[in-house]
Order: structure tokens, then sequence, then C-alpha cells
């Protein structure tokens, strides 16, 4: 692998924002989804970070995203915040939620955002780290474009439909989980097909229905499989029933691009419950968690969910985000080409 | 197999309720453990139904579990109540809280209810299915004694931590799945040991951490498997934060029974969360659940989780609860025996 050039959070933000400005966003949801990016990229997730520019430009320049949208928040009940993504990005949606949704939780121990009509083209951690940062437990179900077949069934029917799960640990970082319903992102299936990789048997298969480990079959005409057979399909539904339904967005099998050839984002349905173990927990819900992680280090479970984005964070921050000379160059060339 | 004997719900009830109350449980709460494992048993679920008398009878008879605890309700917050079981079974302790709970649900649109020092030794979905007759979706997480080990672990640490999820369906029964973090629950193991069955690959392990198919060493201080690998363990992981941790009851891995030999069940915690999908759902919540199940069966997944469920408390109801001729003699000896 060639030696990758070194880029500073700024300048990778900037550049990316520069990008996503000259493809028809706001300001202000471009320097949003630029930060949103360069911090999975300096996570080290290659298939969350700028890997993922191209597919958000597609879904610009196609018209399948409004990158000027302005969300409406609606307070819906003591305990259940309503935003309308407008067709904009997810995460100038969630922020515009943001204040009311954390007040809403901390005064009744519980509440509930669900946004629809929002494209989530990224990474979940970056969206539910802060809360637990402010004290929070944070439990978000996504759900995006159908290409995950059901347990038992023979077409695509769900999306990759992430879990992101985080929980507050004063004094350090909080411990977050991540994970697709499928065995696999999508992302990293492009990555493979990309890089010209097989994929494990179990991961994925063919237009027909049949295992295969061809990344191109299964991203042409081919599905992913659920993680662990028919409870990993139950997860992937409660994904689709807790963003989509619940929220009122889109369910992953609706999601109809056909009129924007190059459009790569879901517009679909994120719901967030924000829960202040502060109003509720009898004991110190601190040191119960140190407890817990101390017995998982003592079982023999060396590293956390998060651990190694963490380290790989502090690596970035210390000597630059690692970028290949090629895609930092191709970024460049984005940033400077006329809009 | 021998041809099953056919009991009455009410039968059935009646007999498991005397056998409670001979063990030293309170009529009421003889009553609500006889319904639930009527109810389980009904529905076919072999390893939550009769099956776990003499586990409820060990916990009651060592004075492990209080079969007369009368649980203390907190309204903690508007939208969280918290019960202390007072050492007794997890069923009355949520039935306790039951109407502050879902009126909490319906005023603020999601509501959570953390009961620790409690004992849950029985399905999940005889729990959560009755809110989602009542129109609410409801969200369960439940820890129990460490008998899994963490994904790249070695010991004992979690429990097999079901996580079950009941969405209401007006004029059918609710989808509901009920689901072990684990590869398989601790009670199907059992009965595979008792039916001299072999295991799977992938289930369980020895005490040397080792793959095993023999039940016998997977119960004889050995383990079973988080399912799907490093995803069903972070899921695990995530019931213990949210029963034990946020709730203030114990881990799994804490549950010391060690001075009440025979006993079963497991002390620890359980949470529900509760949503009105009424409150704040924009589109017709139940129109587009029926949406999804369409489209579930069109992708060729003929069989809901649940369906067989129904099927089977149909025929119960119809027929009458099948009973192995030798169990249900065991059950009446139980009932008749001096106290």
């Amino acid at each position: 692998m060639t030696e990758p050039v070194r880029v500073s959070y700024g300048e990778l933000t900037k550049l990316l924002a520069t990008i996503f400005r000259k493809h028809g966003c706001s300001e202000h949801v471009a320097a949003i989804l630029a930060e949103n990016m360069a911090l999975a990229q300096g996570d080290g997730a290659h298939s969350h970070g700028v890997f993922r520019v191209a597919g958000n430009l597609g879904s610009l320049d196609t018209g399948w995203v409004d990158g000027t949208a302005v969300p409406i928040v609606e307070d819906v009940a003591p305990g259940f915040v309503r935003v309308d993504g407008n067709n904009g990005f997810a995460q100038p949606a969630l922020l515009a939620a943001r204040d009311l949704f954390v007040a809403k939780a901390r005064t009744n121990g519980i509440a509930l955002l669900a946004v629809r009509n929002s494209h989530h083209f990224g990474a979940l951690w970056p969206d539910i780290e802060p809360f637990a940062r402010d004290g929070l437990i944070a439990l978000m179900m996504v759900n995006s474009m159908a290409n995950v077949v059901p347990h038992g069934g023979n077409k695509r029917l769900y999306g990759t439909n992430p879990l992101g799960f985080a929980v507050p640990r004063p004094g350090t970082d909080p411990l977050v989980f991540d994970q697709a319903s499928s065995t696999w992102s999508n992302g990293d299936v492009q990555i493979a097909r990309r890089e010209g990789r097989a994929l494990p048997v179990g991961v994925g298969v063919d237009r027909n229905g049949q295992p295969t480990t061809d990344a191109n079959a299964v991203l042409e005409g081919g599905a992913l499989l659920p993680f662990g057979g028919h409870k990993g399909s139950a997860i992937a539904m409660m994904m689709e029933v807790m963003a989509a339904g619940l929220g009122g967005g889109d369910f992953s099998f609706e999601v109809d691009w056909s009129r924007h050839p190059g459009a790569a984002t879901p517009r679909t349905a994120q719901t967030i419950i924000l829960i202040d173990p502060g109003r509720g927990a009898p004991r110190d819900f601190s040191a119960r968690i140190e407890t817990l992680i101390a017995a998982i280090h003592d079982a023999g479970q060396d590293r956390l969910p998060g651990d190694r984005r963490y380290a790989n964070r502090r690596d970035a921050h210390r000597d630059g985000i690692p970028l290949d000379p090629a895609v930092a160059a191709r970024l460049r060339d984005l940033a400077a080409a006329e809009a």
C-alpha cells in the first residue's frame, strides 16, 4: 500500500465543506457533513469516511437529496420530538432537534427523536457519542436501502439497518458500538470489490439467492445476509419498525431513486432514544458501568467496541488523518473544480 | 414420543398455582406465576413452560427467592418508573408498576420501567404482548446468570440476556419476538441434555473454552456463545447496561447463589421501554406496519416471529394444552403433596 499523506482535521474539514458547497449544499449543511466525515475518517472507518464523498455527490448532483434543506422540528409530546428532514441530510435534522431533545430526556428521564424524510449516509457513532459525553445513554436505530434478504427469504428487503448504542463514562471516552444488522456493511463490500478481495462465506448471496464470495455478485443484483441468522433478521425488522414505521419515513424497500441515477444516499428515517441515568438509576450508574467494563476485560475480551476508533482518533489528532495520496489529490481537485 | 395428555388452561393454571403456594408463594404471586407458565406452555415454548417448575421450586425451597415479596414502585421522573422487586419474582413487580407505566407512556409518548432485585425465569413475550394489545410498542431487555462468554473472551460473563420486542397490530395478534443474545437459551440446552441430543457446532464451549456439541459439557462448567459473534456479544453487553446498570440490579456475573444449592432463578434486573405510536407517528402507524409485514411475506419469509406461538395457542385453547403424561402426573403429585 502507498504511504498515506497526513492532513489535519481543519484541512480535511475545509476541503470537504468546499466540495459539498460546490455541489449544492448550504454553508451550514456542508460544514456539518464535512465535520462528520472527517471524524469518521480520523477514526479509521474507511467505509464511512471520505470513501462516501462520491455517493453524497451522486445524490446532490441528481437532485435526490436537497443540500439546502431546512428541517422542521415538531414538539409532539413531552417525550417525543419529530423532525421532517425536508429531503435533506439526517445530521442537520438531528442537530436542529438536539437541544429540545436533550432537555426532554433530562426532564422526563427518557425521550425519543424520530427523524424522517432524511438521508443518513454515514456512521452512527458520530451522532450518538456526543450524547454520551453529556451523560446520557443513547440508542439509535436507522433503516437504509434494501440490500439485505430476510432470514428464510429470497429478495432484498431490509437495509443494512445499523444499531448504535452509547454509554457515558465520566472521565474517559464513552462506550459506543455501531453495528449493521447485516453481516457486513455495504461500504465494506464496496471496498472489498475495489480491492479485489473475496468475501467470507455467509456474507452475501448472488442474484439467484445462492451463497457467493464475489463482492460484485452481491452488489450487482445480489444481497447481503442478516448477521446471526433469524435473530439478526428480527433486529433488522425492528429497525424498520422503530425508524421508518414509528418516525413515518420510508421503509428500506420503498426507496425509489430510479429517476436519480448515481444517487446513493437512502432517504429513510432515524430514531434515537435518550435516557438520563441520573434521573433513575438507584446506584451510582458510572461506578456500575466501570464494574461491568472491568469484568469484560477480566473475562478475556481485551478490546471494547470503540477502542480502536479512539486510538485512531488520538493518532490522527497527533499526526494528521491518513489519506491515500490519490484520494487526497482527488479531493483537492474536487475542491478546486468549477461548481 | 408418548401421546400427550391435554389439560385446559384453567386446570393447568390451578395446578401450578397450588404447587407454587405449597412452596411458599402468596396467593397473588402464585396466581401470576401460574398464569405466565401456562401461557408459555400453551404457546409451545417447552423451555419456558412447566419445564421451569423445578427451577422455581429450587429457588423457593432454598430461600433464594421470596415468594411473598411485595414490590416497591417508585415514580422517579415523568417518564421513569423504578421498582424494587424485594427479592421476589419479576412478573408481580412488573404488574405492580403497570398502570403507572402505561399512563406515563401515553402522556409522554415514551416511558421506561426499570425493575431490580427481581427474578425473571420465564419468557419475555408474555410480559410484553399485553402492552402491544393496548396499542403500545414494547422493548424489553433482561439480564440473567453468567453462562455466556463474551466474543473473544474465555470466561462466563453475560447471561443469555434476552431481548423482546412487541408491535401492536389492531385486529390481529401483535408482532412479537423474544430472543436470547446467546446462540441458544439455557433451557433449550437443558432439554437437549435430557433428550440426549447433540448441539450444533457453534452453540457452546466446554470448561476449557473449546467448541463442543455436548450439552452436558456446556452446562457443567462450559458456556454458551453469543449469537452472531461480536455483534451478538455487543447486544448481550447492552442488556447488562440497560437492565442491571440502569435499573440498579445485579449484573449476570454478580449473581451468587452459592449458599442456595438448587436455586435456579437469576436475581437480576429487567427494563422495558414503552412507546405510544399514536402520540408521535405522522402517518397511520398500523397501516405502515401492515405494509412492512406484507413486504416481509413478499420477500419469501413465510412466518413472522410469533406465528408458531399463536398457532399453538389457538390449538391449546381448542384442544387443551399438550403435556407429557409423566410431567402431568408429576405436577398432580406436587399439587397433592403435603406442603
